[in-house]
């Protein structure tokens, strides 16, 4: 092989701060970061500590806020902004990136208006590039403090999956490959949207009995939404899917479920927002969902009911007594 | 119709008394208690201390301890006894049962030696007698506390199922029908080893990724064996699995999680037990169900761990090293 390749990692949230450290472990890696006291904070102090407090990134990962130039120089990107800034990021970088670099999306939101998942608005933006993404149960601080985690790189040419494997792996995190795209994006992207149905139970004290029937339910209308729309029913039991809805649901740390924690407090979407200093991807896609839902005939209680929280139209105890007449589909037959 | 059925419940343990409590708002009920003690309790105090503390019971539920005049009366009889009592306690039962009465298993268990399922072993005491189950997401405490819950009577014939579901059926507990009698029973069963494995990691603080890992992994493992078994591999995507599994996994009240925690804390199982005043389920099945899992040739790696701290064999420690070496199977492909 040739000389060693370059990960650029576009974005400097948790979660491509984490991936970009992950690879700094394995190869030449450049992280950045819209705000340039980010980029100084990681090449000075080894530090993001507005996501990641004072835990320690690896020396060797670079940080930079000139877009231009890292995208010139990679020869990997992974893309890990907020799904609102996909388009916008990706027409900076196109003039400068170079021919048949892959692009990996960690995004978990659909695009407003166009309804794209985010390898979509990829190919849109950067046509010609193979597409993938990473996904997987990934809370992002346990895994810079090397506990075990899994994740998934789906990709549909698997030979691209396979090279860009071994640039994430680490002893204690594993790298899948599958090559159902669709179902392993809608996964990440669903499951935002039962995560703040799982934070409202959490702060009205529904008992673990309705949060179990959640998330039960829960993954059976993201499986029957993905499966409408064309993904292996499969994927939705594995890592990027079941695996994906349970550690957020089930971390403290999860934004969406604090979303939906603080909105059973009575605050608005806005003050949650403002009270979580970020936005929740779940907030933004529920709406979008129920579209997709309505398009594919699709019957969402849930999602239903999540959106009409975040849009104000019920409160989270109207949507606890809502939930609480929807019979379980999964379950053979309902009652008379 | 004719005059109103009488419910019997076979013992007063958290989840018998829970059952024999929403039986006793829709109809005559008799609950079978081992201890006269626990009998006098109900019927005087309305209460059953040891295992619902001051939880009020219905006025209307009568409390017993002679099984041969409660099997004379019953129009109904549920089995709430552990699966190491079902057979001594129906062949008590057997000479003064009436014919035709339904039989309801709230049991999760195999039974030692025979490896027969609750129902089975129903089957085989009181031949003749319809059989069924009634399983679910039911934390006890909390459905006798009021809050939303539901569950699944699944018998053969869904004609008696139909019958059954009103005696059983509030307003916060909703009642399903499922013909799967054979997954529904396995899920309940399978759970409560996953649950070990959940209680564990919660010891252990592996992390909520690794939490999550091991309830999916745990679920694709379930449904595997119950699929070899002759199961409908989407009923353990339903309340008696996946919607049980989460459940008993996430509540702090479950037996079975709780073994798990006091496990990882260096306790051997007969000092956990003692600590829990009670054997869980989980500990007598782990090494039935890895028979059944060579017999049927499934890879069960989480039960195999479980079954192995259990026997004494490995440390926690050392089940969630190996489970870190476990490649997640519904991804459709391993890394190499």
């Amino acid at each position: 092989m040739s000389r060693p390749v370059r990960v650029v990692v576009l974005g400097s949230g948790s979660w491509g701060t984490t991936v970009a450290s992950l690879a700094a472990h394995n190869t030449r890696t450049t992280l950045w970061c819209r705000r340039s006291e980010v980029a100084e904070e990681i090449n000075s102090d080894h530090r993001n500590r507005q996501y990641l407090g004072e835990r320690p990134l690896p020396d060797a990962l670079d940080a930079t806020d000139d877009i231009e130039f890292a995208a010139s120089q990679a020869d990997v990107l992974v893309v890990g902004v907020p799904s609102s800034a996909v388009r916008a990021t990706l027409t900076e970088v196109a003039p400068t990136l170079r021919a048949w670099v892959p692009v990996l999306s960690l995004v978990k939101g659909l695009e407003a208006g166009s309804r794209m998942r985010p390898t979509q608005v990829v190919g849109e933006c950067l046509p010609g590039h193979p597409v993938g993404l990473l996904a997987g149960p990934n809370i992002a601080s346990e895994i810079i403090d090397g506990m075990a985690a899994a994740a998934v790189i789906a990709t549909q040419d698997e030979h691209v999956a396979t090279a860009l494997q071994p640039l994430f792996a680490a002893p204690r995190f594993r790298v899948y490959r599958n090559t159902d795209v669709l179902g392993c994006e809608l996964g990440g992207v669903l499951k935002n949207i039962v995560a703040i149905a799982a934070g409202m139970a959490e702060g009205l004290a529904v008992g673990d009995n309705t949060r179990a029937m959640v998330l039960a339910r829960g993954l059976a209308e993201m499986m029957q939404l993905g499966e409408a729309m064309g993904a292996d029913p499969r994927t939705f039991m594995g890592l990027t899917g079941m695996g994906d809805l349970i550690a957020t649901c089930m971390s403290p740390a999860s934004r969406n479920r604090r979303i939906g924690e603080a909105l059973a407090r009575g605050l608005t979407v806005a003050e949650a927002a403002k009270e979580l200093g970020q936005v929740a991807e779940g907030v933004k896609t529920a709406p979008i969902v129920m579209q997709l839902a309505d398009e594919f005939g699709i019957d969402m209680p849930i999602a239903a009911e999540v959106e009409a929280v975040v849009a104000g139209r019920h409160t989270p105890e109207q949507a606890y007594a809502g939930l609480g007449t929807v019979p379980p589909g999964t379950d053979q037959h309902e009652s008379a």
